[in-house]
C-alpha cells in the first residue's frame, strides 16, 4: 500500500466526461489499497473565462480580487471531481486551498506556500476518504484567498506531497513523460524512463513545457519523488525525475534537445567596454517587465565590444524602440540591431559536466548541414545555439541523431 | 450619516455593465459619507449553469459538494463588485462566507445562519472600505461551505443588518417596490410606501415574489429595517416594511390583491367523516414530497364530507395518481376530482382583523361579476378564493378598484 498524490491539469478535467475518466483512474488506486490525495486545477478556458470577465471590469485588476475570482475554477473542479467519485461508490471529499489550510505569503497572483496543515487531510485519508484539493491556491494569515500563479496547481501538489510525506507525486498531463525532444519534430524520440531535476530545469526553460519550472525546484529541495504521466493513458509509466546525487547508474551523457522559436534577438553594436554597460543596456528592458533569456557580451577590442541578448518575440518590437530611443544614444552605441525569424535548439544533460566534446560535436554536426550558428551560450549542463528559424527542425533531427537519442541507454 | 446594508440580486449584477451601475449607485452612498455594506448575488444564469455542471457528474449531488460548487457564483460577484467600486476610486473589500464569517448550521443547501463574526468588517467599515459580502453561503463549525438555499442572500443581507445593527437593510431588486397588486394586470396599482411584515409574508407567499419569505421572517424576528428599491430607478423610496405595533398612522383596510396561477385543485368527495381522514389522505401526499397549500374540509352530513386542498400544478397528476391508487381504496371514498385551471386570489390587508365585511364584501364584488367561487379560505389578515383560471386578471381589477386601492390613503 503506498501514498500518492495525483495531480491533474486543466485539459485532464476539461469536461464533465473528463472528471468521469479521472474519477474511474483514482478509484482504481483507491481500490488497490492505496491512499490518494488528488490535485486538480481549473477545467481548460475556465481561468481564462474569469480573467476575461475581471477585465471587462478593470482594466488593471486588483489582485486580491483578482485572486477571489479566479480561485473559483479549482473549486468547481474539486467538487464535480468529488461527486464523479460518490458516483464509483468511493468516499470522497474537496478542499479548497483555505480550506486544508495552505497557507502561503500575501504575495497576490504569485504566492508562496509557507506551511500547509495536514491534520484535516491525514484524518479524512484514515477515515477512507480520497482527498481532493483546489489547486493553485491557498490563504494567507489574514485570510485573504491567494493563489500561486500560473501552473501553480503542480506546486500544490509537489508541495502536499512534502508536507505529507507521500510516496510519490503523479503529475497527470497531456504527455506520457518527458521526451529526448518533441517526437512532432523527431518520431524516432524516446520517453526518458528517468530524467534528473537539473535536466528537467533546462528542459523546462527551454521549451519543453510539461511541468512548471517552480514546481521541479520546490520538489528538489523537498526531494519529493515526482513522476510524469499521462492522463490517457492507462498503465504507462511516464517519467521519474531524479536527484543527481541518488542515481547509482550511468548517466547518459545527453538527456535531450530542447529547442524554442518564441524568441527574437538584438545586439547592440560598438558599445564602449567600460564597467555598468551591460546594466546601462538592460536596466531600461527591465523596467519595461521585458524577460531577457539569453544574454552574450564577447570579448571588445579597440575598446568596443557587442551585446547580444534575446528576448520573447513578442516583445521585439517593444524593445528594439526602447534601445533605439533611450539607449542608443544614451550609452553612444554605434547600431542596434536584430531579428524575429530565429530559433533556440540546445542539447541537454548532466553527464556533460564530465564528458568533454560535447559543444564541439554540436557545432561540427551543425556544421555538416551548412546551419549557421549566429549566438552561442552554455551553462552546466547544457549547449545552446541561436539558428535561421527555418533550420530548427533539421537542427533538432540531426542533432538527436547524432547524439544516439533514439538508442534505448 | 446612516450604515447601510444593500443588496443586490441575480439580475442587478446579470452582466459586468450592470455590475458597473451598482458600483455606481453604491459610490453615490459611500461618497455622502454613509457606510455600506454590500450582499451581492451570483450573475443571473451562474448558478443555474453550476448546478447542470453537476448534475452531469451526478444526478442527484452530494449537497455538501454542491454548495462547494455553488457558492462560487457569489464569490465571483463579489469581486467584480469590489474591482467596479475600485474603479471609481472607493475603497472596497470582498469576502466570502466562510472570511466573514457566516456560521451556519450544517444543513447543507438549506442551511440556517446561527451567528456572525462582525469584527472583521467593522474594523473595514472604520478604515473607509465598503465591505462586499458574497450572499447565500455561509460556514459550518467544521470549516465546510454551506448554502443557504435559493434566494438566500436576501436572509444574508438581513442577518448582517441584524448583527450589525444596521439602520437599514435594503434589498434592491428589479421592481421599485411592494405594489397593491401586480401592474401588468392592474394599471392602476399603486406602489405601497408601507407594508407591515405579516402583509409582506402573505403577499410573498401568494405569489408577489420580491422577498424571500424567510428573509422577512428573519427581519421580523431581529425588527431589522427593511426596504425594497428598484436597482434600475434612481431616488426611488421603494416600499418600507414595517412592524404592525410601531406604526401609528391609520392603517389601510386592504394593502393588496395576490394572486397565483401555478396550483391545481384535487377534491376527496364521500369521504367518511371520522377522526385521522385528514392525515390518510395528506400523509401519503407529504410522503411523496409534494407541498400543499390550501387545505379546506367542510361540515360534513350524512356521516361523509369532501376534503379539497390545493398542490403546486406541476404536481397535479401525481398527485391525482397517488390519490386515486393509494388513498381512494384505502378510505373508501366516493370520488376523487380535481382541476389545474384555476387561479387564487386574495385580499390581503392587517386592517382586515378590526373591520368585519371584508370577505362579504369580496364575494358580492366577484358575484357582480359572474364569477363563480370555487373554494374559500381565510386567514387573519387575507381572504382568498379559488376561481376558474380565466376569470384571475378581472377578479383582480374588480377588487383592486372596489377596495379603492389605486387611491392614495
Amino acid at each position: 500500500m503506498a501514498f500518492y498524490i495525483q495531480k491533474y491539469g486543466g485539459t485532464s478535467v476539461g469536461s464533465t466526461e473528463r472528471i468521469k475518466n479521472v474519477a474511474r483512474r483514482v478509484a482504481k488506486f483507491h481500490m488497490q489499497g492505496h491512499q490518494v490525495v488528488v490535485v486538480v486545477s481549473a477545467m481548460s478556458g475556465e481561468t481564462n473565462r474569469l480573467i476575461a470577465l475581471a477585465k471587462e471590469v478593470q482594466e488593471n485588476p486588483d489582485p486580491r480580487e483578482m485572486d477571489v475570482i479566479v480561485s473559483t475554477g479549482e473549486q468547481v473542479s474539486t467538487a464535480l471531481l468529488s461527486m464523479a467519485l460518490m458516483e464509483l461508490n468511493v468516499k470522497a471529499k474537496s478542499y479548497t486551498g483555505a480550506q486544508v489550510q495552505i497557507l502561503t505569503d500575501s504575495a497576490h497572483n504569485k504566492a508562496r506556500i509557507l506551511r500547509i496543515d495536514e491534520d484535516n487531510i491525514r484524518a479524512d485519508l484514515n477515515a477512507g476518504f480520497v482527498v481532493v484539493v483546489a489547486g493553485f491556491q491557498g490563504i494567507d494569515e489574514m485570510g485573504n484567498i491567494t493563489t500561486l500563479g500560473r501552473g501553480g496547481s503542480d506546486t500544490t501538489g509537489v508541495a502536499l506531497a512534502a508536507a505529507l510525506k507521500a510516496d510519490e507525486c503523479q503529475i497527470y498531463t497531456d504527455v506520457d513523460g518527458i521526451y529526448t525532444t518533441d517526437p512532432r519534430i523527431v518520431p524516432e524520440a524516446r520517453r526518458l524512463k528517468t530524467v534528473t531535476f537539473e535536466e528537467m530545469l533546462e528542459m523546462a526553460s527551454l521549451g519543453s513545457k510539461v511541468l512548471q519550472l517552480r514546481s521541479v525546484e520546490f520538489a528538489g529541495k523537498y526531494r519529493v519523488k515526482l513522476r510524469v504521466l499521462s492522463s490517457f493513458k492507462e498503465n504507462g509509466e511516464g517519467t521519474l525525475i531524479t536527484y543527481e546525487d541518488s542515481e547509482e547508474m550511468e548517466q547518459a551523457v545527453i538527456s535531450g534537445i530542447a529547442f524554442n522559436r518564441d524568441e527574437a534577438k538584438i545586439t547592440v553594436l560598438g558599445v564602449p567596454d567600460h564597467p555598468g554597460i551591460a546594466y546601462q543596456i538592460l536596466g531600461p528592458v527591465a523596467d519595461a517587465n521585458i524577460d531577457v533569456d539569453m544574454i552574450i557580451q564577447n570579448v571588445g577590442h579597440d575598446g568596443l565590444t557587442d551585446f547580444s541578448f534575446t528576448v520573447h518575440r513578442r516583445e521585439y518590437e517593444n524593445t528594439m524602440k526602447i534601445l533605439r530611443d533611450k539607449i542608443q544614444p544614451h550609452i553612444g552605441a554605434r547600431d542596434v540591431t536584430g531579428g524575429d525569424r530565429i530559433a533556440k535548439v540546445s542539447v541537454v544533460g548532466v553527464g556533460m559536466r564530465s564528458h568533454a566534446g560535447i559543444a564541439s560535436k554540436m557545432f561540427r554536426v551543425l556544421a555538416e548541414e551548412g546551419i549557421n550558428i549566429q549566438m552561442i551560450g552554455t551553462s552546466e549542463i547544457k549547449v545552446s545555439v541561436v539558428v535561421d528559424e527555418k533550420y530548427m527542425e533539421l537542427a533538432v533531427r540531426v542533432l538527436h541523431k547524432a547524439f544516439d537519442l533514439d538508442q534505448e541507454v
